[in-house]
């Protein structure tokens, strides 16, 4: 039933955009520059620039990560940086750099007490496992690591697999100053993060997230919880990790449609707020797409001080932080529409933010070039730019219904507005315009 | 196989306490004068006055919850009245005082958005449903409430039943601007509170307590969750509710043996930390045991002005809180032991009380009065004072190993400690005398 991704983006798009897409040639060479030489210099661009209520202080460390690392690793000494998540006492790092599971320390100085429970799958446990357990105990006995290994997919982020958690926990008779550690892709952090935050009512976590869509979305923002047969993520709670690790490492295991689903958040971020990010991808996509360290460690970066900076100015999501959903509403309806499982989030989030890019277009709020990039650079990262043709208006309908962003029965949207990198979260808009792209998208 | 509480006051208790209780003689009147003419004039005493830090400003407001309500209502006059909760911005009110549920307006003003969902029993829906619903919407029609009616008692406090709520909760398509209503005794506002804390990562909720344990403990603190097969609310949030409504007239028609299991916690604030309180217990535990309305609501407010202060200065439960805990380490064994349900809580929580005083009157830590008094006490509300026959010294040892005051392995207890009303929260004391105590309780 379920259709795939690649299969839509094959098919003849039913919105109104230029039939014949244009994707514009790409230098030969991929430009780096502007983001290794200096890539502690970020310059938060569009919106971001010119709120005047930004209270945060988003740091991104000048020294390296682990000096004793870098000296041996040409390309860690470049690419390891610290992002600060400020958010008061529930502050944390987040690390960023390749071969940082070869430093015990990092991880060892945020364990809490004794015992760590690390929480995985089938696919990370075979690859990750034992290095991570090393790192939790290498020149530390007194450490003690338990794991759970969890089947893999967002069909298990449910229930029944936290249970499996609980029941790991319990039987292991961890305390609560217990470590629980999720290993694995956003699945697994959403579900380790839920599971620590109820476990005696709150254990401390930590996430070593193997995935670009982990990397530069669930690292940010404390956002874990479990799918609903019913919905997305509709049982969760805001929970705080002591600290993040990336180890760019952990991409080279990863299929392509996954960084091309991780990818589709990174492009997000440049919409929503950082014109200058985006125009950095449309120059470095194919950096990206071949795994280029020092690229992806970039992308990593920007995107975590991005989400980052919303966050902190929004912890609990009242209104800024919702931007940060660009694409995913319409998105979260095709993966229940799908079936969880079927589409990658990323992949969902693509169609959809073009869904959203193509009423914001409607609308008379931005202008179509817009709209000709975000179909191009998503083309150019192999991601769908519609959603499949078993999705109706109804079921659009149906699932947007129950969307944590519907208020007193009326439905919010992120939509672009005025130049590139910005946009409004608002139930604002004609419907008309809402009606026109769910049919412009879907055959019936 | 679980022995009932009342065979275990009639057995011979193995303690080494006089096997003659003296009873003392009460007077014939009971004297509430100096509660019910200057209700709001509490002094907390014992450890709470001797304390230098006290952060929290626990107010007792001097007006009447409802002037209305209050003239016609000679008593309701007399004990309508507020404890606040100051926990900065989730601070909340705790109203007490009889037929409060008749007052829409008290409730009607903490409800956000339109839509509510009642978490309720089979016990308590043919009771009070109607006139909460009727409270709840009184003069407003725009106010729409759904309802869950749960199985009644602790062996349902689990996550099948906790995933009723979220069922009907999604099902009714409810949204974040919706408010949750926890009708029902301490196991209802648990579960009630832990599905609005996750239920779309936090939703409002509001607490109807309608048994004297819940009155007295679970309106104040936050604590929710559920149980796990191997242990009691292993699985939970730390969550605060809108508003606290409690409606003495609730407890008319409250079983005996529910009254006693709340009196217990009652009995436990008078020993942590307010002589002035036991003492004034001791004078008038007929008139708690005859429903007389002054005295429950004299009763309910001192116990939550107690555990408000505690909770004040102590939210995530890092130390004085644990205080809170007195005789709950040997009672949650009991509970587990004989199979959750089988025991009210209080009636563990008074057998464990009195285990954890025989515990400190063998460490030397107090004197043999305070356990005669404690024993005295329990009786005459018909509490148990010994655990169950078929408790032994293993099955104690195991469940509390997996307590969550268990840190690094060392179990850490609340045990008194010096004249009444004074206790230490520690896991610094000789085994010998735990050890001792258990044997003294248990036939093997």
């Amino acid at each position: 039933m379920a259709a795939s991704p690649f299969s839509s983006i094959r098919s003849t798009p039913k919105i109104s955009a230029p039939a014949a897409l244009v994707v514009p040639r790409r230098r030969s060479s991929v430009d780096l520059r502007s983001a290794s030489a200096n890539p502690l210099r970020v310059q938060i661009g569009g919106a971001a620039a010119r709120t005047s209520r930004i209270r945060a202080r988003i740091a991104a460390s000048a020294t390296p990560v682990m000096e004793e690392a870098a000296a041996g690793k040409e390309s860690g000494s470049r690419v390891s940086t610290v992002v600060n998540v400020d958010l008061g006492n529930r502050s944390y790092p987040i690390y960023i750099g390749s071969s940082l599971l070869d430093e015990p320390d990092l991880l060892q100085r945020h364990v809490h007490g004794k015992r760590v429970l690390v929480v995985t799958n089938t696919t990370i446990a075979p690859l990750y496992l034992e290095k991570v357990t090393e790192a939790l105990t290498h020149g530390n006995s007194n450490i003690s690591v338990e794991s759970v290994i969890l089947p893999d997919g967002e069909k298990y982020k449910n229930m029944e697999t936290l249970m499996k958690v609980f029941d790991k926990a319990v039987e292991s008779r961890l305390d609560r100053r217990c470590t629980f550690v999720a290993l694995g892709g956003g699945v697994i952090g959403d579900m380790c993060g839920f599971a620590a935050a109820a476990f005696l009512r709150g254990v401390n976590f930590i996430q070593i997230p193997t995935t670009l869509m982990a990397q530069v979305d669930s690292s940010v923002g404390g956002k874990t919880g479990i799918n609903h047969p019913l919905g997305k993520n509709l049982i969760g709670a805001f929970y705080q990790p002591q600290c993040v690790l990336v180890d760019t490492d952990t991409l080279n295991t990863l299929p392509d449609r996954e960084l091309a689903s991780g990818i589709a958040e990174v492009v997000k971020y440049g919409l929503i707020r950082d014109a200058a990010f985006f125009e950095w991808q449309e120059k470095n996509m194919q950096a990206l797409l071949a795994r280029d360290p020092s690229a992806l460690a970039y992308a990593i970066k920007r995107s975590c001080e991005n989400k980052a900076e919303v966050v902190s100015l929004d912890e609990k999501e009242s209104g800024l932080r919702a931007t940060l959903n660009l694409g995913h509403t319409f998105g979260h309806a095709i993966e229940t529409g799908v079936g969880y499982g079927q589409w990658l989030h990323g992949e969902a989030v693509a169609a959809g933010m073009v869904m959203a890019v193509d009423m914001s277009r409607r609308l008379g709020w931005i202008d179509d070039t817009i709209m000709n990039r975000v179909l191009n650079i998503l083309q150019h990262a192999k991601l769908p730019i519609v959603p499949p043709e078993t999705m109706t208006v109804e079921k659009f309908k149906n699932t947007m219904a129950v969307d944590k962003k519907v208020a007193d029965g009326l439905l919010r949207l992120i939509l672009l507005k005025g130049p590139l990198g910005s946009c409004v979260f608002t139930g604002d808009y004609d419907r008309k315009a809402l009606d026109e792209t769910l049919h412009a998208f879907c055959k019936n």
